[in-house]
Formats: C-alpha cells, sequence, structure tokens
C-alpha cells in the first residue's frame, strides 16, 4: 500500500529544518509513518465492511482529524465537548462524544453544538438522559443517544441487555432525544463475550419495537482481531495514529509503526552508568500501562527511563553499548502517547530527518 | 498569625459565584488556604534566619509568585527557560533557573534573559559551564551559576566536594561567568549528610580562593526540619503553597492546609459500590508517589479512586456511608498538585464556597 500525503490538511509553523535545531523536550511525529498507519487502518475497517470512527483525544489536532476524515473515517469520536467544539470549528460535523454529559453549562455548550453538527452522544443511566433531552428540546433537534454498555470494562455503561433495553426505551420516550445504538468499549480479551451482551440488548430492544442503527465498538488492544466484530457497525480507536511502547509491548504494532517520539537532550552525565534528560513527568506523563519505566531509548539499546520526576528522566545506561554524552539528543518512546500530547500545546512534525514545522494542539487544556 | 489577603495580586475572570457554577473537571484553590501557607513558610524562614525562594513550578502563575515575593520571599526558582521568561514578563528579576541549560537556541534565551533580569543558573558538568559562558559574553553580564551537588538523590550532580571544587574553579575561570554558590536537593532522611557534603565542598572552594555566596537546599517533604540547615542561605520549595496527598501522608500538613482540590462530577454509579467521575488521569495524572489509587474523595470518607483512564475516575464507595448520586459534585484531594496545575490551562480561586473567578496558569505548556 502506497503511503498517502496527508501534508496538505497541515499548516505548518517555522521551527527549524533538522532535528538539532528544535528545542527539547518536544514531541516529534514523522507524518509518514502517521499516514501509513491511517491508511492502514482505513483499509483494515473497509474490508471488514465496518465504519471507523477514529477517537481524536488522541492527537487533539484538527489537520489529522481533517486527513482521517480525507482517508475514509465515517466521522469522529470525541471524549469531551471543548474536544467537540474546536473540532466543529473546523468543520467537522459527524461526530460521537462518548461520555455522559451533566451539568447546566455543559447541557447549553451541548445544544450550541447540536445546532450546527450532527453531534451524538451517550448515556447510562437516566439522570443523564434526562439532561440530554433538555439540552435536544434546547436545540430544536432530537440528538441522537446510545446507550452506553459495560460489557466486562467495569467502567461506565450499563450493568445487563436488560438494562440496556430499559435506558433505550426511555431515550426514546424523550423529548428531544432519538435511540441512536449501543456504545460499548469491551474490556480486552472478552469481546466474544461483550458481542453477545450486545447482541441480547438488541434483540430486546427490536421487541420493543426500536431499531438499533449503531452498534460502536473500539479500542487499540485488539484492533486487528476479527472476533466479536460480526454485528458492529464501527470501530473507535484512537491510539493507532501514533502507536507507542504499551501497543508495541502487546504486539498490536512494529516498533517501525510508532510515529511519535519524545525529543530529549542529555543534560548530565553524573556516572558512567546514569544519563540525565530533560524529559520527565511533565513530558511523558507517569503512565506505565504494567511497564517498566517512563520510556525507552531505542537507539541506545532501549535504554530504560527507570525514574522520573517532573523534568527530569533518569537513563539507565548500563546495558548500552555506546553511551550518548552531555548534550546529545535522544529519542525517546513514550509508554503512552494520549496524556504526552495532551501536555504540549505545540508538537512538531517531521519526515524522517527533515523538520516540516510546529502544529498546535488544538484542542488540550480547554476547559472540559 | 492572621492570614495575610492576596486577592489584591490576582485579575480573576468571571466564572459563576457559586461552586455549583463551574464545569468540571477543574482544580479550585482556597486563596485563603494558599496565602495561610504562604505567610507560615515564610515566618518560618524568616525565623530560622535563611531566605526563602519558592518554587514556581508548582502553581506556574503570576499573581502567585507575585504574593510570594510580596509577603519577603527573597526571589523565585523556576525549572526552565519558559517560567523564567513569563516571570521576567512579570517585572520578576531574582531568579534560579535549577537545571542544566544546553543547545544554541537555549542559550540565546538565557543570555536575553540575563540582559533584562538577575536570573542565575546551575552547572554540574563543563560543557554546560562551557555554553553558560557564552550565554553571559552574549548577555554582556557575568551570569551567576551555582554548583549542582548530588547528595544522595542520585540525580542531576557533581558527585564528590572534590568534583565540586574543581566546577566552581572553572565557573569563575570562565569568561561571562561568576561563581555563584552550591545547590543541592537532598534526598528526604539524608540531610545532615548533604549538610557535610557542602560544608566539604565550601572548604575546599574556600582554599581555592573563591567565596560562597550561597547555599541553596530545598524540598517539600522536610521543610519544617531544622536538620542541617545551619550553614543554608536560601531555601526552595514549590508543593507548600497547596499542599497535596503525599504531604499529608508524610505528616508535613494537614489536611486544612491542602489549597487545590480537584472538583469533579459523578457521571454514573453503575454498581452500588462504584461511582465514576469525570476527573482521570488527564485532570489528576497517573503520580502515584507511593500512595494507593489516583487521590481521595474527603467528603465521602476518603473514598479512593482506585483506577483511572484518560477521562474516568473509579471511586470505590465500599467505605463510605454517605454515597453521591449522578450529577453530584465531589472534591478530590490528588496525589501530586504539581504536574495537576500544570495540565491545566485555566484554575479556579475561590474563598470557601465562594467563587472568586477563574486565573490563567501562566507558564504552563510553554516550549521548554
Amino acid at each position: 500500500m502506497s503511503v498517502p500525503d496527508i501534508t496538505r490538511h497541515f499548516e505548518f509553523e517555522p521551527v527549524g529544518r533538522r532535528l538539532e535545531d528544535l528545542e527539547t523536550p518536544v514531541p516529534v511525529i514523522d507524518i509518514d509513518v502517521v499516514a501509513n498507519n491511517l491508511a492502514r487502518w482505513q483499509a483494515r475497517c473497509d474490508k471488514a465492511g465496518f465504519g471507523n470512527r477514529p477517537h481524536i483525544k488522541t492527537h487533539k489536532m484538527v489537520p489529522l482529524a481533517r486527513a482521517q476524515l480525507a482517508l475514509g473515517a465515517r466521522g469522529i469520536t470525541v471524549q469531551k465537548l471543548g474536544e467537540a467544539e474546536v473540532m466543529a470549528d473546523a468543520g467537522i460535523t459527524d461526530m460521537l462524544l462518548t461520555f455522559n454529559i451533566l451539568g447546566d453549562q455543559k447541557l447549553q455548550r451541548l445544544a450550541a453544538l447540536a445546532r450546527r453538527t450532527g453531534i451524538k452522544v451517550v448515556a447510562d443511566n437516566d439522570v443523564v438522559v434526562e439532561g440530554l433531552g433538555r439540552a435536544g428540546q434546547a436545540a430544536g433537534r432530537d440528538i441522537d443517544v446510545l446507550v452506553e454498555c459495560d460489557t466486562g470494562m467495569k467502567r461506565n455503561g450499563v450493568q445487563s441487555p436488560e438494562a440496556a433495553a430499559a435506558l433505550a426505551r426511555c431515550i426514546a420516550a424523550t423529548k428531544g432525544l432519538r435511540y441512536g445504538g449501543l456504545m460499548t468499549y469491551p474490556k480486552p480479551g472478552v469481546r466474544r463475550e461483550a458481542a453477545a451482551y450486545i447482541a441480547e440488548a438488541r434483540g430486546l430492544i427490536a421487541k420493543a419495537g426500536l431499531e438499533t442503527p449503531v452498534i460502536s465498538t473500539g479500542g487499540a488492544p485488539e484492533m486487528w482481531s476479527d472476533e466479536g466484530l460480526e454485528d458492529i457497525t464501527e470501530y473507535r480507536t484512537g491510539t493507532y495514529v501514533f502507536f507507542d511502547r504499551s501497543l508495541v509491548n502487546r504486539g498490536v504494532c512494529a516498533r517501525e509503526d510508532c510515529g511519535l517520539t519524545m525529543l530529549a537532550t542529555v543534560v548530565s552525565r553524573p556516572t558512567p552508568e546514569r544519563a540525565m534528560i530533560d524529559a520527565g513527568t511533565k513530558s511523558l506523563t507517569s503512565d506505565l500501562l504494567g511497564l517498566q519505566g517512563y520510556g525507552i531509548i531505542p537507539e541506545y539499546g532501549d535504554a530504560k527511563i527507570y525514574e522520573a520526576n517532573e523534568e527530569h528522566g533518569y537513563v539507565d545506561l548500563s546495558d548500552s553499548t555506546a553511551k550518548p554524552s552531555v548534550g546529545d539528543r535522544v529519542r525517546i518512546l513514550p509508554n503512552h502517547v494520549c496524556p504526552v500530547v495532551n501536555l504540549f500545546d505545540r508538537v512538531v512534525f517531521i519526515r524522517g530527518d527533515e523538520v516540516l514545522g510546529r502544529v498546535r494542539v488544538d484542542a488540550r487544556g480547554l476547559v472540559q
């Protein structure tokens, strides 16, 4: 498969031409790796016959959302109103917000979004449904609401197919709303059970005379597996745009599919075995996801960042043959890429060793 | 001690009058608790006879830096150039940047800062010293450089008093620089050993004919202890402005000294024992600091956030007598407050239950 050129979606701010010109720490994103990830996942969805609804919480960037849509995504997924508003301002209208919305201010913002976009939302309880109904009425159009089902994740979601059916009926009976389907984030490893739950819920809902137009599932860890996907209409995944160390470790992607690395500088070499770098938890986060350390440096034999303070990363060089000197740049593969992007106002796009420019992380830090 | 009024340093953006008017998740900061923390620590420094040089990396807000200085702080500590630039723009000139600065772009920014402020910096190796010298020459004035000493933290810092003395001589011999003193961040529990290391380094440096004008130490965990502080000239601590769960746990402060809580909304009650809230790792971070869970909710019997995803917090209500309903607001005591503030463009100040307004986190997310 040829790698599509997605640069046309970007306006790059100039920031130098080579990696050495960049100030650190800064996330650098290889645009061709990303484009390849987007195209490969879109092809997989097309072939499997379900819609691709990428979760933009990973990248939070308008140009990447546009690239995803241009390559064939059905719409996007957002996790909060701030993200939805930024994407709506960019002219994106097909959005699913996968989080219960509550509170007068937020419901007013939802109503405003519903007036100018086709935003769909989810609910897992009747307090939320009641509020959403007010938003739909304020918007002057019925908002589609999907029932979020807890199929094993033990997070949000109704607890049984019966409860899903009851909530679907409640949505359908609420002025300002339309029953929009079923949504779940299945726990990795139980997708077949999740599918059985969803099928049962859909059957009960059909008995109540309601059609289920959308069955939305998601998750990066099992994105390539077909198990339990027979009935779904769309798939949500976010991390596939960049991938990360945790997904390499789970076998979801190869090292070379990882599109984002943290460029950092070695600021100190206090001992032969220790390098200190300028990337700590305020760049890499403390997310471990079951891994050892806060990230690795592939070019130095996977040297591990074994400890991290806010602006300090502690690198263990004992297993590295070549060892970096003070002032050298290193590129870190972060454990979990989503919260990393969320820490930066701007990131840098590259193509191989060439710097393309700086790009705003449009939807980060916004109020809720 | 009476609580000083620090509101005059702030310009609040209106955001409603009561906590119920706020959208969640959002950090809310009680201004009187903060003012009390600032005054109490300043009084302790005054009484002990050393300077107070608060680390603004915790709050990153100009008005709080101004309040700290107005109450008697000698100057401020910053961890990166972006923070220093924001504080310089606000007219603050006495700053210590406690991190090795490397790279042409950063050294140019340092030179620009040195032209308009009295910024001091640190170094722990000669590569850094060489670069700082170029910055001092470009600035047209000698920059004070403190030698960072690794007195047990095993992070940055020269590894012995002899190495400290050698680097002090190197600084003194470098055009554009002046030897500015000794700086350390002692590992909690070994401050006496740290003091012995520093005394020895100072002795060796004196033998080389150099005076040590500043001995700077720091750290919140042992801020109230006098051990090993006989010779210091100034103390750096950041977290004392807000305190947090980790410092309550270490006995550094009381619950009621904690000035920042995360206001969140209960969005789902899937089971009798579980509440789901809208604060996850993108508001609370994944910092555990040895604690169980991602924060606690004092008003519900210290209910623990036992798991967190990016925008989901999982609350265990099994030990809570009263249990919140969907739509209820809760206030979370976060584990580690510094990286929490760093996640938000704006935070809200309150006085008891009264909302004062929204304030920009001036120095967050800035390039390096």
